[in-house]
Formats: C-alpha cells, structure tokens, sequence
C-alpha cells in the first residue's frame, strides 16, 4: 500500500506512541488531582506546551492552549472575534473556519469572505479592500490543505494590521506546523497546530496565543488548560503529540527538502498530456494538487484503491461533495473541477512509492482516458 | 499505591488499549476519506455508537454524538438550549454544567439554580418551582461526581415535563454510565457519558440524544457525527471506549454489588468519632464522601499521599478551592466543609485495598487529631 494522503492524517509515530504509552499505563492520573502524581502530570503538560511552542518560536511570549482538534481551536478563534465589528476570512479556509464563518454569518454577524488566486492563495488586494477600522478578527490559514498554497501570513498580518491596528491575526497553520520553516512573529495573535497531520494522534491540536492576548474559553467547565478550555487533560495525547512533533522538527529542513525534491520530480514524471496541476511551484511540497480532464477524481481514486495507492480529493473533510468549494474558489474550470486529485507527503515518503505512484497514476488515468474515447 | 480516585480518572483497561491498539498502528486513516480503508472506519465508528447505546438501551430510537470530553457534550447541550425561554440546572452539577450556565447567565440568559439536598440530590420541589412553560432545558445530572447522590432523573423527567412539555431533559451520566443499572427512557432527551470514567482513554466521550430531537452542532467544520460535531474522528478513542465499556457492562450488576460491599464496610470500618459521612446510604456505592471535623482535607490527602494512598477532595476539576461550591450547597457547615474527602472506587478495586485503605485512613485521621489538641 502507498499512502499520499498525508493531509487528510498520518500514522502516528511509532516511537512517540511507545515513548507515551507509559501516560496510558501507570501515569494516568488527572493532573487537576492534588496529589503528587496529579501534579507531576500538571508539570508535564506545562513542559509539552513550551517545548512544542519552542519549535516555532524562541520567545516566551506565547502560551499554547491545548484543545482536542484544530477544529476545536479554529472555532475558539472565531468565536472570540465576534464581540464586535465584523469578521474577514479567506474563501479558501479550512471547513474549521469557513463553516465555522458561516455559521457566524448565519446568526447575523458581518462576516466577508476574501476572494482567492487560481492556486489557492487568498487575493491580498481583495482581502485588505474588505477591511476597515471595525475589524476585529481576520483569518487566513498558514498553507491550503487542498493546493498547498502558502499565504505569506506575516506580510499579510503587517498590512491588516496597518489598516486595523485592533483586528486579531488569527492563521490556522495546521499544515504548515512540522512541515515547513516557519517562526511565529508577533503579528500572529492565534495559530492553529495540530498533532494527528505530523505523527500525532488525534485528540489534541493547539491553539496558539500571544500572552497578552486576551482570549475567551469556547468550553466551559473545570477550569482547566488556565481556565481557557475545559475538560480533563489528554495528557497521553499531549506528551505523543509533544514527542512526534520533537522528531518531526529535528529533521524539518532535510525532510523538507526532499519532499521538494519528490514533488518536482513527480510533476515532471506525471504525464503532462493526462494531468495538469493546480498547486504552484511556490505551494507547500507536501501537498501536490493535480487535475485531469473529462475524469471523476472519484472514479480514479477507486480505481487506485484496488491497486493499493490511496489518494485524496481534495479535503477529507468535505470529499463527499461533487465539487470541492476550494477549487472552485479558485476559478478551476467545472470540467477539471470534477478531476482534481491531491497527493500530500510525509517526511516518510520513499522514492520508490513516489515512483511506484506515477506508474500507477499514469498507467490508471491514460486507461480511463482511452475508455472514455 | 492504592488508587481510590477513580471518579476523577480510572487506569485505561489494558485489554482494551490492546485491542484498539490497531486503530493508531494500522488503521489510521480519516473515516472521511473516499477510499476503501477510510470508510470501513467510517462503519467501525457507526457500529461502536450502537454497541455503546446497546448497553443502556434496547431501543433503536437513540443516537449518539462522539465528543472529545463530557465537558464537551454537557457545553453542546447547554448551548443548545438558550434558543428561547429560561434554563434550570442543578447547583450541584459538575462543572461543566454550572459554570457553563453561569456563563450562559453572564450572557444575559435566564438561568435558574435549582438547591440540593444535604446529601447532594437536587431538592427536587425547588427545581419544580423553577420550572414555567418558557423553560427550554433543565438539566439534573444522574450521579453527583462528589457526593455520588442518585438523582431520580426519570422521575424529574417526568414532572418537569407535566409543567413544561417543550423543555429538554439533558443529565450528565457520566458518573452513572458503566457504574450503575439503567435503562434510558424516552423522557430524556439529552444523557452525557463519558469513557475515561470506566477505563475508557481520555479524549472521547457522547452525548447520547433522542434521534427525533434536533440538536445544533457546538463544534463548526468538516461535518463529522453526521453534521453534529466536526473534527476528525479519534478512532482508536472511539474503538477503545467501545471495548472498555464493553467489559465493564459485562460484569456490571455483579461489580456493583461488590462495590456496594466494601462501600457498607467502609463506613463501618472508619472511626465513627472521626469520619462522618456526606453521602447517604442511597448513593452510588462507587463515591463515598466524608467530612472529618477540624481537619483540613488538603493537610490529609498529602499525609495519605506519603502513604501510598491517593483519594480525592471532592471534584478533581475544583479541587483548587478550599470549599467545594457543591459541598457548601449541601449545606454542610463550613468547618466540616473543609475537611470533605472522596473515596471513589472501580471495578477492580480490591478488598485488600479496602482493608488498607481503612487502616491508613483511622490512623492518619486520629494522629492529625491527636497533633490538634
């Protein structure tokens, strides 16, 4: 079996899993319990938050807040920016903040949805013509899980806040966190991460804060994660998520790199008659985005199902709907809007299943093309 | 050690954490995925939430809602129900309930506490004066997580629906499920549980509902549970708690009477001049609180702690404060209120335990006394 749809979830990392069962098996106490054992797990936690957070930046100027998905962190985010003003996210977001967007809308809120370009990326133009002094919250995610295009989320931040010097920055950076280079600056009020995309398991996720940004708790409860997210601590979770995302940063660089390098070299075996890519050159390597005319990706994804290569299209999230939202966000054209596939990496990716995939790819796609004739 | 915490958290069940242990190895792909491997999760996920309500009910008419924590499904009820109207809660509901109606009070809605017992039920004439015909929600949790009181909650169903035919029925079970017989009935509408409470992991709990009733989502994005809660589905979770339950349902009349047991020998084991106990002989045998005079309960649990015994001092989710806010509404005067413990037990809780435990107790409690003189 190849797995290239690391986007939608990886495999959690075998050596951090066996590194945390121990918080599964003898450390399972609550750590809100006041005995030592409890504590010492209240300790834990606080160091799993600076050491994540010190992979993203060398300042102690963040706190991170743990919640149970990138999900549960984008609507924490969101829900925080509506005490006043009006709202302006990305048209290519996430389900997390898009629905979530939404469904602000829906309750009456001014939410305005920024346009995109044709790879994915938000229309900055547009994006800073739908801001004024009452913004309060502007969201555009780090890299697109669909094209892996990457917003430069600092020049943006800086412009925002040029026109509306009290919007929150808000960036879910679900995949970019543990792939690409990035420090957090302090532009970024909340940052999205997530474990379950780099080797975590699923259950927790991050929502990154400056410290004095002031944010309200989405789940209310017991007070804990500092009164601003409720509910008793994963903490297995926590330190598996801590420990993938330790491996994951010690070989960023190099495993960026080579997925860089698997992603040009698959764009230049892919058969340019058959596919056509809607990711840019400049889009996040992990993530490929191809379209392939006159064909349901959906048909093709079945079709390498039965050879053992599994792909997505477009976001898990919303795979089962005919078009994505995204891409047509991106002005693809309906006919190939029907075809597009994605392929993401992980820093576990071989040469040979990249090979292997094209063979397959080319092979499958210039058969269903013949049949179509 | 001898662990009597156990409703703070229980030691996930080893055979379960076996068993479900494919579901981080191998099975790990997005239940939402197109592909083959995704969507058999997808039918693994549906056939672990009627496994789970087979074990409460008979009837096909329930469905349930994977959330992340029972902190979760309680704040998804509650918000659920400021639709219109007025809410009524318990004052002695766990935190999730009370301080997310405190919040939703903050808010401006109509909240209404309703008083407890002195053995922490909720005095049930008070809450039917609460009750009027705008009243949306009332929520009366099934076991107090302190005090291990039983709420009848099919019989407070039953007349707050007399008073109010259009307000919800939400309890939170969570100290009930896997602990104590019940059956659901359709008087209820909304039932909180959770699986770290029954040897379950942390990360995965339900909210169980009514198929006929709407609910709207508290968590916004990629439309998992069926459009009710999104968030990638934590599958290993969700299979684990399955299997956990599964054993603990098993043996579960024959475990309470067992527990019941050493729950009547305690109470006669314990020093009658130092314990006096908070819960009543009607209580859930798996919670037995006691107050000890003059003693503060912190000073004990650390004395035990030295010991080797771990117990908790009323919730774990509030043990930071010195009274615990549903020990006081009990109404149990403030120099007892301070020296309020919990002994909570599991199903694997031995006599050997008991015995000790005994032991440790009466001669701890009686040199912190004799110190005091």
């Amino acid at each position: 079996m190849i797995y290239l749809d690391n986007a939608a979830t990886t495999l959690p990392d075998a050596d951090s899993l066996e590194k945390a069962s121990v918080y599964l098996k003898e450390k399972f106490f609550n750590p809100s319990a006041m005995y030592r054992e409890g504590f010492e797990l209240h300790k834990e936690i606080d160091a799993a938050k600076k050491h994540l957070l010190s992979f993203i930046t060398p300042s102690s100027d963040y706190d991170l807040i743990f919640t149970s998905s990138g999900t549960e962190a984008d609507n924490q985010a969101l829900f925080n920016g509506i005490k006043r003003g009006n709202l302006v996210v990305n048209e290519g977001e996430h389900a997390a903040v898009y629905m979530t967007a939404k469904e602000l809308k829906k309750r009456g809120h001014d939410v305005r949805f920024a346009k995109l370009l044709s790879d994915g990326r938000v229309d900055v133009e547009h994006l800073l013509s739908l801001i004024d002094q009452d913004t309060s919250l502007v969201s555009v995610m780090h890299v697109n899980n669909e094209t892996g295009a990457v917003n430069d989320i600092e020049d943006i931040a800086d412009s925002v806040k040029k026109l509306a010097p009290k919007a929150v920055f808000h960036s879910d950076g679900v995949q970019a966190f543990g792939k690409i280079v990035y420090r957090l600056s302090p532009k970024i009020d909340l940052y999205t991460i997530s474990a379950h995309k780099i080797g975590g398991v699923r259950g927790v996720a991050g929502l990154i804060k400056r410290k004095d940004f002031h944010i309200d708790p989405y789940i209310f409860g017991g007070g804990q994660e500092n009164g601003l997210r409720s509910g008793t601590e994963n903490t297995f979770a926590i330190k598996q998520f801590e420990f993938a995302a330790e491996k994951r940063f010690r070989t960023l660089e190099a495993d960026f790199l080579k997925i860089q390098e698997f992603n040009r070299y698959m764009r230049e075996q892919l058969n340019p008659a058959l596919f056509s890519f809607v990711s840019s050159k400049s889009a996040s390597p992990y993530i490929l985005c191809a379209a392939i005319r006159g064909i349901r990706a959906e048909v093709l994804l079945h079709i390498l199902n039965d050879k053992g290569l599994l792909i997505g299209t477009g976001s898990a999230c919303s795979s089962r709907n005919r078009y994505s939202r995204v891409i047509l966000a991106c002005e693809i054209k309906k006919e190939l809007a029907e075809g597009i596939i994605r392929l993401s990496f992980s820093a576990h990716t071989t040469k040979e299943e990249i090979d292997q995939a094209v063979q397959i790819l080319n092979e499958s796609v210039s058969q269903l093309a013949e049949r179509m004739k």
